[in-house]
């Protein structure tokens, strides 16, 4: 049996173990600015890949990412892997039931979201395919098709995360905008395997084009509906019947196997039949959240981000970027999708802001964009320009979503108190016995972070705290005050073994001690984080391990992780 | 750059698919006749491959399988990663506390554990290598060394499981046991990379046998001492500044992955590294059971079943077997395992019974030895005939482990409840309202299970009710009695809505009901069964989702899955 050498094994593990931790120390820095993971993911690949780290050590490039031979076909069947199993969560996270619920105006929405950027998209691509970056010697009819889909696909993964950092997931609005994302996802991933039959790139078994497309469709209708009904009663069994967990994952892992298998062999993409494997099987409610979680967890941490990274291995970035193109496609997608849904928001009767939010929102490319060029660029399809400029298009557009949602509809993100937390103003162990004596130490440590006088915020907390007294219960107090001269808010934390009394209604000492300062001027930020505070510390077990705390890492890691 | 072709990619995700569904699925068969999943898992392959189905359908076969191409070695890369994952999760497993808590004596075992079987077997290979199954060619010493070391290295997965089956893990001699395997793996795969290292297999860059050897102690050197350290330094950071669970999935599996390339590359296997990282990261206090639960789950479901049945596919196990080096192997490797630790136990003081139970308790070899033989299979150390012949061995010491323990210490396992429960004596709604008539609801589905008489059933409870009523509050009661002419427990559950007067403690109505039967002759049982009940549905949450079930299987799957 053939193997892979010595060599080529020393190189697959190196290559997998930097491009997972470039991968996810980029994606952790992307997050800091509010950013999508899958950017700071990309551009970890782009630099280990040809467009920096090649260019400056080609040899080393060569070892640890080889562009032929078993290294570079383990880690292509390897990626494949990734994307399939990204491609099944993705598919887990849609949620057919909430297009039935939002009814006929989601699906307005979602078919008015892939007709306007389609007709769009094929125009451009129709009518100026220069402009577009049609390769020479390209069917025009398939580019233009390509091109007509790429713009009209959403990104429902990225589009879930914007909204539920905005805490507009549960709203109506954002129920409208998921059902009509997933609604859009299904119809273009049904509409791009069509276009990949058309393609032909099927083997020597060769199933004609007709063929291809009507095992594509029924094999979508089938999983949407018999396999969808059939895993709903195997889910259970497996249940009372197989090992737990490892009978549900198994379970859920081959069937997206075999499904992408199928699709693989019926001439479009093995991701397909993954994706609608995910959609059947999310569907269950027997599915438990434990599993949903291990797969998501296993797949979002360590799949997806060595697929994305590997992306950027995969092309020049600098060499084969093309203003011109990028802001061309980039201005053509943007318009397509935010008119589209925009238009049909409004004629649905939303208000104007609520219509132009619906197609910000939509407009998130994300990941599937990406992986819907990287097949076309594999297909010969298209080249490395346009490859390139669909990966900024669906990064910037992406970017755009979530501050544009904000605006449009004149939002706040609610602050969270460890934005204004720091090491400085972290007491692990408070010496004071008193109230008093313990709002001095806190508000000192505040004063100095905050350049204003210690003994100007001692006084204020106390005045509050004469009003009314700030142990709100559990083992928990809140001294608070609105300082003049404070630009952003301050927070000081302190411990106190012993317990202090706050004159809480349940009558118990308090041994965690939040002071907080806000600013005069800004009216909410002082309850935003009283609430934050609450939700954080309701569960009896977090505050019984909060006494545990050694250091402000260990504090953080467990408000940050549980 | 060289990528699979469609054909590879379809052969590639049904062959996963169907090893992983194959795999599953025998094991889960294994797990029901108590025994090691591994062993359905390999039996999965050894059906996927030569030995059955690519005898009887070699064309298929060799489309799935493929023996060589990109099939094969992208096959050959995902099997490499799947079982350096699966060190990952076994050094995650070690608990070096365990072997300082158990000091000296945990030290003599594991010593003993590893000499005296090393002894033996270098011997047998060294002086009758024929009976052995040296391969012609093959060097004697070599040879003899890595038969000795094959011999001497426990499975520390399958011991920990059976002792846990066993209600031994927590006791004195279980954590000894546990103590000595740990040490014993530690030494094993040690030895076993310096024998690898003197195999010199290391390609052109070719460091020499002294640096190898050098180089894989100071590694371990390092892993076990600094790199502990650090790691149990960056856990908290890395909760409290990355995302979770992302953060330290990531670390982790980037860690093993490039320690998995480092030992790879000085020229012993990438496991190895995989291994020591998992020692590593195991050790440190901050890594959450959440976080270990996520990789073992998955590595466990998903990539261990992937690779076990992937051993079925590299040797045709029916042409292959050889019955007297079967045989050979399996008396030499008890032999020198049970007596090297059975001496050392009653050397070191403990008793006969206890003595014997440590031996057969680390005879078990389970997935490691058959990953061992693997590789001096891949290095061409030994020949088909005995790596089937290792991996036989593997599973029938594994095989023999949990009950010769459990006669030698005349054990019985505590018995469940569920295990004489079936859908017959399973009452979804007891249309009874008081308690006469629940009774008689359940005993009459369980006397048609059992072929007793309903109204002796009847009386037998409705006698012990009298004298003591069976509510136990919570919601819960347990009416039984002990009945001539049974053979073996019979149970029956009923769910009542409403509720029904047990006379429990709380005073609360009885909505979840167990009639217990159990045998004259068997004193032991009702116990059992009663403590299972109370352990299964001590839980809040457990006792208020009970309401909801719809069926025997959903039932069970509440029981069983939580």
């Amino acid at each position: 049996m053939q193997t892979l050498t010595h060599q080529e094994i020393t190189a697959m593990f190196l290559a997998l173990g930097l491009l997972l931790a470039s991968a996810r120390l980029f994606g952790e820095l992307a997050r800091r600015f509010n950013q999508p993971a899958v950017l700071g993911e990309i551009l970890a690949g782009i630099l280990l890949g040809p467009t920096v780290f090649g260019a400056l050590a080609p040899a080393w490039s060569t070892f640890l990412f080889p562009q032929v031979g078993g290294g570079a076909l383990a880690l292509d069947g390897l990626m494949t892997l990734a994307i399939t199993l990204f491609l099944l969560v993705a598919g887990l996270e849609v949620d057919l039931s909430t297009i039935w619920r939002q009814g006929k105006l989601a699906i307005n929405v979602g078919v008015a979201g892939i007709v306007v950027p389609f007709a769009v998209g094929f125009g451009a691509a129709w009518f100026v395919p220069q402009l577009m970056g049609i390769e020479a010697g390209a069917d025009p009819l398939l580019f233009a098709l390509f091109m007509a889909t790429a713009l009209s696909i959403s990104a429902l993964p990225v589009i879930a995360k914007t909204l539920m950092d905005l805490n507009l997931y549960r709203s109506d609005l954002g129920m409208l905008v998921v059902a009509a994302a997933v609604f859009n996802d299904l119809v273009g991933w049904i509409v791009f395997a069509v276009i990949l039959g058309l393609l032909g790139t099927a083997p020597a078994h060769a199933l004609s084009i007709g063929q291809t497309i009507g095992l594509t469709l029924l094999f979508a209708l089938f999983m949407l509906t018999a396999a969808r009904w059939l895993i709903n009663r195997v889910l259970p069994w497996l249940h009372a019947h197989a090992s737990w967990p490892g009978g549900v994952l198994g379970f859920a892992l081959a069937l997206a196997l075999v499904a992408a298998a199928f699709t693989e062999w019926i001439g479009i993409h093995a991701i397909f039949g993954a994706f609608l494997a995910g959609v059947a099987l999310g569907d269950s409610r027997h599915l438990r959240e434990r599993t949903r979680a291990t797969i998501e967890q296993f797949v979002s941490f360590i799949f997806a981000p060595l697929f994305f990274a590997g992306i950027g291995l995969k092309v020049n970035f600098v060499a084969q970027f093309d203003l011109l193109l990028v802001v061309a496609v980039l201005v053509i997608a943007t318009l397509g999708k935010v008119l589209g849904c925009g238009l049909a928001g409004l004629l649905s009767g939303l208000g104007k802001r609520e219509a132009w939010a619906l197609g910000f929102g939509m407009n998130a490319r994300g990941a599937m964009e990406i992986i819907l060029g990287l097949l076309a660029l594999k297909y010969g399809l298209i080249g490395e320009r346009l490859f390139v400029a669909l990966v900024i298009m669906a990064l910037v557009t992406s970017l755009m979503s979530g501050p544009l949602l904000q605006h449009v509809l004149r939002l706040k993100k609610p602050r969270r108190f460890t934005d204004f937390l720091s090491a400085r103003t972290y007491v692990n162990h408070i010496q004071a016995r008193s109230r008093p004596e313990a709002v001095a130490e806190l508000a000192k440590a505040a004063a100095a972070v905050a350049g204003l006088d210690a003994a100007d915020v001692i006084d204020g907390v106390m005045i509050r705290e004469e009003i009314m007294a700030t142990g709100i219960g559990h083992g928990l107090a809140v001294p608070h005050a609105r300082m003049r001269g404070l630009d952003r808010p301050v927070v000081a934390v302190g411990l106190s073994a012993a317990g202090i009394d706050f004159d809480a209604p349940d009558g118990r000492p308090a041994q965690l001690i939040f002071l907080l300062l806000t600013p005069v001027h800004d009216d909410g930020v002082q309850l935003e984080l009283l609430a934050d505070i609450a939700t954080v510390f309701k569960g009896e077990e977090i505050r019984s391990r909060v006494g545990q705390v050694a250091s402000f890492t260990e504090f953080l890691a467990l408000v940050r992780s549980g």
